[in-house]
């Protein structure tokens, strides 16, 4: 089968024919349909300080996918040959403290596929039958795939409810377009979404923003006119750039919560007593999924009439995948989506 | 000024002029805009058992209320002369544990508007300002006034996260309309309505309601096809029926929601082992609105797109009044305004 | 091995010679050390409509336990020979929605130990691996085998906060003993305890309750005297009496909590409007164990010095089971332990 | 009357003689019988730069209290003469949507006693009746006085359920020492404190911790060590330490909870990817009591006896002011307690 692989340790990723994976015991094959790029896949590709020091190759990337079950092996009893399904990219371990009370998210061990284990930017994958999400066919397979990003993004938005609350989303990436899209089902009584890029505002405009603001021309106080000057009940911070963090905290209501989910580079410098103290705010740390409570909830929010589309900017078949990587390295897209 | 005055201890009322009232410390005197009719309102009309023993003669009428504030006492800092206000009818007593801790809508001493005090059936209305809740000129007045009965829905419904939750609501009279047009505003991910009215039905269809069944003629079971044989997230019990009282416990899902909000008359029999216990279920009893935290959250779902009209069915002046209640006897109606 | 078996559908159970369980691929085999009797296996013993109905002799009883892991099969890697166990006596299905979002205690597929599998009471059982809680061996046996009915009252207890709150348990059977304990240690700030028996109002108040209240002689009216008119913050059902869950609506304040645990016979008459909707409280239905919440949680409680050495009323080898059903019947006893 | 005043902008405070206060609309005065000092307090002697940015001499000093009501003003319903109470010293607004929706602890505007009103340093001291709190007198003065105080830790410690977990107090000054107080009566597992000071680990022993360490000669790890390689469950940060801060998000457990009281001087860097967003951990910011729930919970505590003695070290007359802020500038001390 073909597989995008990082084959030496140096930039790039190559297109290679490898042997097709067997399922073992608790496993099953994927045929997969649709793999989208994520940030993380960047990381690999420009073979960063980072990626160095995580990947070993030869890997076959890619953890965010769906596709149809081929192959079952023994002991899998929940998972049929033909079902289509997505899949949860962390391999927890089922036997830690934080897999045995519900928070499997943040399992000690956790591997992640596309990197410690072979990836989905390929024809088939071999998985876990414990980490497939069964998926309704309703849902294409270019919005199928991206439920494990999306689920980030479900994750950091309720972890509490946003029902008639306004909401500040800081970073209109991928991760932030989706939220902006949640927090609109979810009957956000206000959304405002800042970015550095109009481009990817205009995006968020057109999944239910409110008000959009670019810190580089406009005034981020605006956030407090916009609030009766209360500030926003739930700041979502999912940028990682340290000056929106700190708008975050700023924005936030006396009494509210912030979500941090984007990943800034290096150490933050927070006024901790005027920024979360004295304000007396719930801060909550995001990441992954919750297993498989958030699955479930975005099933739902399909039903809802969740609308990603927007958020689809660019497909692709696998072999342009270099296409794919320069419309990340430039921003100019929200999510690329891969045909194998 | 006219008012609608239970003036005997026998059924029926009567329009009569009577003294405006006069504000005094603390207190605020409202020109009400509009009031709607409540099942409590035709308790008193009807003077069943149950008004009898709680109404003392004479009595203006009337809880649910907007209106322009023309007087302000002294000692009132929070509200204007010229302020559109709705009102919270639960005027609570702010000394009891419930309400030095956050839970004033059971506070254990509370008066109620239209009750224990003159209500809003007139031209004016006398208030404690701390029950007023500023609300915005955008909000047509005969929907400004459904605030404090909307406020029990939104209670009721919100009093855990809807979003991409599937949802039974038991009872489609106005405050199971209103639950349905919050969860659909919410982001529910399936909303099944039942009611023995085909014209409620009709009603909560409207408002975007996924399924409705009337248990005469279908068969409620299909909540369980529905659901794919789970069952429902949460239930919203909103009728007081008992047949729809075990329907919320029989077709919520093992860990799920039962919210009891409809009053049933005398009794009713649970097999607690296998309707509560062993399914391992959360019940809420909810009553009136919280203060001010209901309040707030509705105007953030008004901003999110929340649509009451299809419950608002007919609004009449005030002194047409005996046909509102013939409407309400009948059942042939969402709400019925009156405005004085 | 020795084994304790209902082997015809008739009252009574035998102490037999039977083949020793092997343990298969996931399992192990636990050399029992001690075994409690739970008011199952009484219902097993006795026979009744319930016991006809459930079980399908021959089968070995008993489903509280703790012991010594002699032998592991294949695919097992969390459990080694030669550790200390108890066991979560629920075998749940590890696919269904409850399973996969952290509320497998309310698995729509669970398996009961001693009633659908082979159970403790027995030299030797046999168990799946993942049900198996390893075990400080600074606990006597006496008590290890308690965790699994004391986990009922953890997760009863504790379902919300106790700390500082005052605390009504009506039952003061093992399970309400327990619930005592567990308040004790958890920082209820005043604790009443009811029963019919004088004689578990003793073992309750070595346990640590502040005020005990036979129902039968005092009056249950003093829960108000002695919380100042407020009523109880948390009311914990544990006798299944329908009395006392009439008690328990009563004494909760407004606003308060409901834990129903106790299992009552046939249908329980409720008067929804007073008990529980205009009081505005939240009632929990508990069942089992939070996998694997509450034991953990219970492992804490150890430490924090918790008690229940004045449960374990009697201990006896296996083969004086009868004995031990006597005083179950009797009700003169807290828990009764067999050592195989 | 004497009272403890700073006459001017200047390091020191006098003793001086003034009028006594009277009553107006909803204020009473209250006969001082111990009133304890606070870092705060110390600030204001010393008259650092944040004194120098926020009191406006002349002005009685103190906000931590305990008295006799010996006058009460018009319109106080709730509060009557003879009375024994302590006060919540932060002098809420009651209007703002913190007020308003039960987070009056951080209210927009609030006012705080001895800071913006002349405080409890004196004879008597004149508060708004909404703002007392009613004490048993089988609470001696100088405990009663230390509710405000041990409040801040309650609110910190109890802001989620310390039952059965595993607890690090970073900081054992007498917030950190009120709060390992309160981790006991909780229930907590294990309790762990650390400080640099040896005095202050000795107290924190006395009061309830398992193991203290000092991290200047210690090794923190440890807490590795003594957790089993897991971390602990909470964290409570009551330092202000930048070191400390970063030891809570590191021993804190992946999905555990980090609260933080402490107030640091400036900035802290903080490593957000590794510290809180890959741990999935929540934040929660402290300052003040809730109204008045956590007073409540304190009453309960109480009762469940919270012992807090070897936290009141010193207590003196009024006069012998200077001594107690000697003691605390050195921090051989846990509360001083001043008579007047």
């Amino acid at each position: 089968m073909r597989g995008l692989i990082k084959t030496k340790p140096e930039p790039g990723l190559e297109l290679q024919e490898v042997a097709k994976p067997e399922a073992g015991a608790g496993q099953v094959i994927v045929r997969v349909k649709a793999t989208s790029l994520c940030g993380t896949d960047h990381h690999i590709y420009r073979w960063d300080e980072w990626a160095q020091s995580r990947i070993h190759p030869p890997r076959i990337i890619g953890h965010e996918l769906c596709g149809d079950v081929v192959e079952v092996g023994p002991d899998v009893a929940s998972i049929s040959v033909g079902d289509f399904v997505a899949a949860e990219s962390h391999l927890t371990c089922g036997v830690c403290f934080q897999c045995r009370t519900g928070s499997a998210h943040v399992c000690k061990n956790y591997r992640i596929l596309g990197i410690d284990e072979d990836g989905s930017c390929a024809e088939y994958v071999r998985l876990p039958a414990r980490v497939l999400w069964k998926t309704s066919r309703d849902i294409p397979p270019e919005f199928a795939c991206l439920q494990e990003p999306l689920g980030n993004s479900v994750h950091a938005a309720l972890v509490e409810d946003l029902t008639g609350h306004s909401v500040l989303i800081t970073g209109c990436g991928p991760t932030g377009l989706f939220a902006a899209a949640v927090a609109r089902t979810a009957g956000a009584g206000l959304i405002i979404a800042s970015d550095i890029s109009d481009y990817r505002l205009g995006l968020v405009k057109a999944l239910g923003a409110d008000h959009t603001i670019n810190p580089k021309t406009d005034d981020m106080d605006s956030v407090m006119r916009l609030t009766n000057g209360e500030g926003v009940d739930v700041a979502l911070e999912m940028s990682g750039n340290p000056s929106a963090i700190h708008q975050c905290f700023r924005y936030v209501k006396n009494g509210g919560r912030v979500t941090l989910f984007g990943i800034p580079e290096g150490q933050v410098s927070v006024d901790m007593t005027n920024e979360i103290i004295f304000k007396g705010i719930r801060v909550y740390g995001i990441t992954g999924r919750r297993l498989f409570e958030t699955w479930y909830r975005l099933a739902g929010l399909f039903k809802a009439g969740l609308n990603i589309r927007p958020v689809v900017t660019h497909t692709l078949p696998l072999e342009r995948f270099a296409e794919g990587f320069d419309l990340v390295a430039k921003g100019q897209c929200g999510k690329v989506v891969l045909f194998p």
